[in-house]
């Protein structure tokens, strides 16, 4: 497979330069240790980041009203402690820093490790760790299996919103302790990732897709032959709708997340089946937002996440005006 | 090739259903017709459209400050004269209407069609065409092989904050004449585009490339083996350099446009390898953006777009905030 790059080892560094130049004014670049920030002049300091290669995920989502800062690792690896204590440094103003990490052990190592710097150094840190991935039915809530995926860039925006009103560092993680857990995504593969000079992760037949998959070529838990949209639709909406418990009137947060290569035409093709499917349950899908928001790579496929609101204030947070390029 | 998709027939509808269904409050629908529109109360109202198969082109580019109204067509097919008449009826408010049309020969057909039936029921209507392929060098302007591709979206950008500042119908179309003889675009495959229940229009070799392709699997000028980013950008670069003319000093808007298919990644590093290219022209660079914005369906690859910025107005359109999805 042919890959739009030159030297594998600068590349992080090229699509950060040239991401910075479109959005000089608005935000900064630490170039050395690859994170987009932008200042702000009071609040809490969201920061996120990981491995390169889920694009637009996480840079696209730093301004005002959602990240603070993005930190960007090799591909598929997360950044290393001294860059995340980098961001640290560069973002807060004093009021803390939250950081907002996907479940997977090398990245909640990462953030730990971080953790524990800035505080030795007087930072006020908190971490919030998503594990929005439903494809592995484990009942421990923060098993390793129960990995971060589509639904962070939800946690992006509703800790966004919460912070840029006011919110203190206490009373955003107790905030995210109550929508995370409600926070469900499953995927599924037409094809495998291929990153530059690595073979595919899995192969898949021409007429085959692949349940469950991860964001990093992880395998999923069936294989099955494909035949519409529908019924795509059918087995992710039906396994989040079981773990939700969907009841007639509740109201949901949905987004439909293409991995890479799914051309945006049959990412909304596949959304209006999971909107059909939410009529016949007669919940209220109060927000939704359908496209690339956290890719694997050139993966061809498909994820679906559901969130449950349980305050009303989640779906303001949801609506709420950004300044961020990708949201 | 696998398509998430159920009936092609209806797939076109099942995407403006749901991607209106996200803006809904914001933007409005004629689901028979293929339009997504929103009510201005006065000024030129913006009618673009053209195939499916180039999302978010051209819905994602409709709200304030960018088009007013958006016509689909099938798969890689323009719409039909009655549904752009529709659009006329839906959004003009007696300020007139302009069109705004790639540059292919059933494309501009059907566009004429519609603005003869129109102005018959007394709308005043102007046509702009964009013709900023220039793969083909063909010193007549508005030859059928000078295709109009990404371009077009700086386009309805430039036209539609004019629009919103207030130009006449006149007035737009005096500036539209002034800019697109200077908007120039050029692209480069990697694959072909592969639509559902169809073959791919061309093959390439494991390691092809192939340079001047258009946006519905027409053919480009030059196979090559393919090196690097590098490579790809000095060809587009070049060319596009040669036409223009580039002088030290002079001001340019790039937009570096994902055919589909192609990593986010990817698309910052080549254009990453543009800037590096204009610095060495000390040519200014007063706008560039990257992204996928005007697709070929799947297709792996990037164009080039560059447009020479005649008029510092230009620039404060382009920079100008709009409430348009995918800008």
């Amino acid at each position: 497979m042919k890959h739009i790059i030159n030297d594998k080892k600068i590349a992080i560094e090229a699509m950060l330069h040239s991401y910075q130049f479109e959005h000089q004014g608005r935000l900064s670049i630490d170039l050395k240790d690859h994170i987009i920030y932008y200042k702000k002049d009071s609040g809490v300091s969201l920061i996120s980041g990981g491995g390169s290669g889920h694009e637009p995920a996480h840079f696209g989502y730093v301004g005002k009203g959602m990240l603070t800062a993005s930190v960007n690792g090799a591909l598929f690896t997360p950044p290393y402690p001294d860059r995340i204590m980098r961001a640290v440094e560069l973002t807060d103003n004093g009021d803390g820093v939250l950081f907002i990490v996907k479940n997977f052990a090398s990245d909640v190592e990462m953030f730990t490790e971080a953790k524990k710097r800035a505080e030795a150094s007087g930072h006020k840190v908190e971490m919030v760790i998503v594990c929005d991935d439903v494809s592995v039915e484990n009942k421990d809530t923060y098993s390793k299996r129960k990995r971060g995926v589509a639904g962070t860039v939800l946690a992006h925006k509703i800790l966004g919103y919460f912070s840029q009103i006011g919110k203190s560092l206490t009373e955003l993680k107790v905030i995210a302790d109550e929508f995370i857990p409600h926070l469900y995504t499953l995927g599924v593969a037409l094809s495998s990732a291929e990153l530059p000079n690595t073979d595919r992760f899995f192969s898949l037949g021409e007429n085959e897709v692949y349940y469950g998959i991860g964001i990093h070529g992880e395998k999923g838990y069936r294989k099955e032959s494909f035949e519409s949209s529908e019924q795509l639709a059918i087995e992710l909406y039906n396994k989040l709708k079981k773990l939700h418990q969907f009841k007639q009137g509740e109201h949901y947060a949905f987004l439909i997340n293409g991995l890479g290569a799914t051309p945006l035409l049959e990412q909304y093709v596949f959304t209006h089946d999971i909107q059909r499917l939410a009529v016949l349950d007669k919940i209220n899908i109060d927000f939704i937002k359908t496209g690339t928001q956290l890719s694997s790579y050139n993966m061809q496929g498909i994820s679906l996440t559901c969130l449950k609101l349980t305050d009303p204030l989640f779906e303001i947070a949801l609506q709420a005006d950004v300044d961020a390029s990708h949201w």
